[in-house]
């Protein structure tokens, strides 16, 4: 194992770049990942090389071959890890307090073509989501309902931003997901495939637990502050609204999201 | 209107202790919000004071009178707002890109007594919630659901925190909440009033969308991390589970304690 023992290590500046901005990941195709958990459950075909920090190794080291999936795994890549300081760990780090172990991970992609084939799909559609939280939380929720694929508008934020990946936990390497330049067209397409796509909206009229979600379905869920855009929601073939009692204007869009795909996910159960 | 130009001022010293410290917030019985969209939802009863920028108070001004909600807000709290300087309000703000207002403002709380006084209550428990944004989100979307108080353990985090806040939106000054030393205790005072409690587990035998929630009820919801305490878990009536496809362990907590709210409103909804 090599060891980096300085910042200006053109490795780590790599990493630094990686982790804020979305373009060098893009140009690359690759992302950035940190801690433990994320590191042992990312599949073996994505991974590149794993950067731990010195302590930590000492930590693992220790531990006996078989007794720790962890341990095991970073023996595994003995040859395509890193080892750096805590002042680099820190560096790299988006949060205060850094795990000690990274990765460089190449991003799953899908093609339009793997995004539509699937008998009886469930579609997540969301127009510019904007809050990396929000979006991770929809990837998580998603795959535990059942969802085929998490369609999103350009305008989405970046899925591989390290706030995503953190409240996405591993459904990122599990979910498919398209990003598309005009979602309007995308719903044309689905709809044309016998896809019905329902917009969450707070005009709609009928209330989300009153259609039949298990044949071919989509949601479409709009931006945090300003819903979907108007000419979105009308390429829908309907609008449905989640009732609200008390004075709020709107629920998250992530809780938005995950209510009515957990609707579907519960219709649909039966065939599980 | 007094104007504040030192960062060194009693008054500034002050509300960065709000903002910092759930003991400071807790001492003097208030908290400090931020932003036009809450310091015009919040309550004529709850507000203290405002700080204002120079900026943001030059441009309100020149609104004409009841034209702009804001702007009125302004002038009728003329002599209880202080002006402070772009500086002074980096400091303050918790956010990177500061509104220029904010307020100090008194904790809204209740008795147990208000927390019990409901005819067919819906209640929803919290264990060691952690994360800020997740128990603002629970309480957002528990308004909505017409849930009748949120009974959170001592371990929970600060409702008053500044980005519980950011997700509650004015949830906060309308939901009743109550924090308990003994959830436990708690559990047993509602189960002896003739409350059912559901407790959300992963080791849950009914699917959450078989009982019938339209009695009085709780759900109880654990820590993000650890889940329910076995000891807690095991004092309600009836452990319940959320299905889940794929390979999570588990969904979010908020995004759980949604689910489960709104399952109980939309079957009680007749009644709304």
């Amino acid at each position: 194992m090599e060891t980096i023992t300085s910042a200006a290590n053109s490795r780590i500046k790599r990493l630094c770049a990686l982790r804020q901005k979305s373009r060098e990941r893009r140009k690359e195709g690759v992302f950035l990942i940190e801690g433990q958990r994320l590191c042992q459950d990312t599949p073996d075909k994505f991974l590149q090389e794993f950067y731990i920090t010195q302590e930590l190794l000492s930590e693992v080291s220790g531990k006996a071959s078989g007794s720790n999936q962890f341990a095991d795994r970073i023996r595994q890549w003995e040859k395509k890890t890193f080892v750096i300081t805590n002042e680099i760990a820190a560096r790299i780090s988006d949060t205060q307090t850094p795990q000690g172990i990274f990765a460089v991970v190449s991003q799953p992609s899908y093609t339009k073509e793997q995004i539509l084939d699937f008998d009886v799909p469930l579609y997540l559609l969301a127009e510019d989501i904007q809050d990396p939280g929000n979006l991770g939380t929809i990837f998580r929720t998603a795959e535990a309902a059942g969802v085929s694929a998490v369609i999103m508008s350009r305008g989405t934020v970046d899925v591989f931003n390290p706030k995503t990946i953190r409240s996405t936990m591993s459904s990122l390497f599990r979910m498919p997901f398209l990003y598309v330049d005009d979602l309007g067209e995308e719903i044309r397409v689905l709809r044309q495939r016998g896809v019905r796509v329902y917009a969450a909206h707070l005009g709609g009229k009928r209330i989300y637990t009153e259609p039949d979600y298990t044949g071919a379905c989509a949601f479409l869920i709009g931006n945090e502050g300003n819903g979907l855009r108007e000419e979105t929601a009308r390429l829908a073939d309907e609008k449905i609204i989640i009732p609200m009692q008390g004075q709020i204007e709107s629920l998250n869009a992530a809780m938005s999201a995950g209510i009515l795909m957990y609707q579907a996910a519960m219709e649909r159960r039966p065939k599980w």
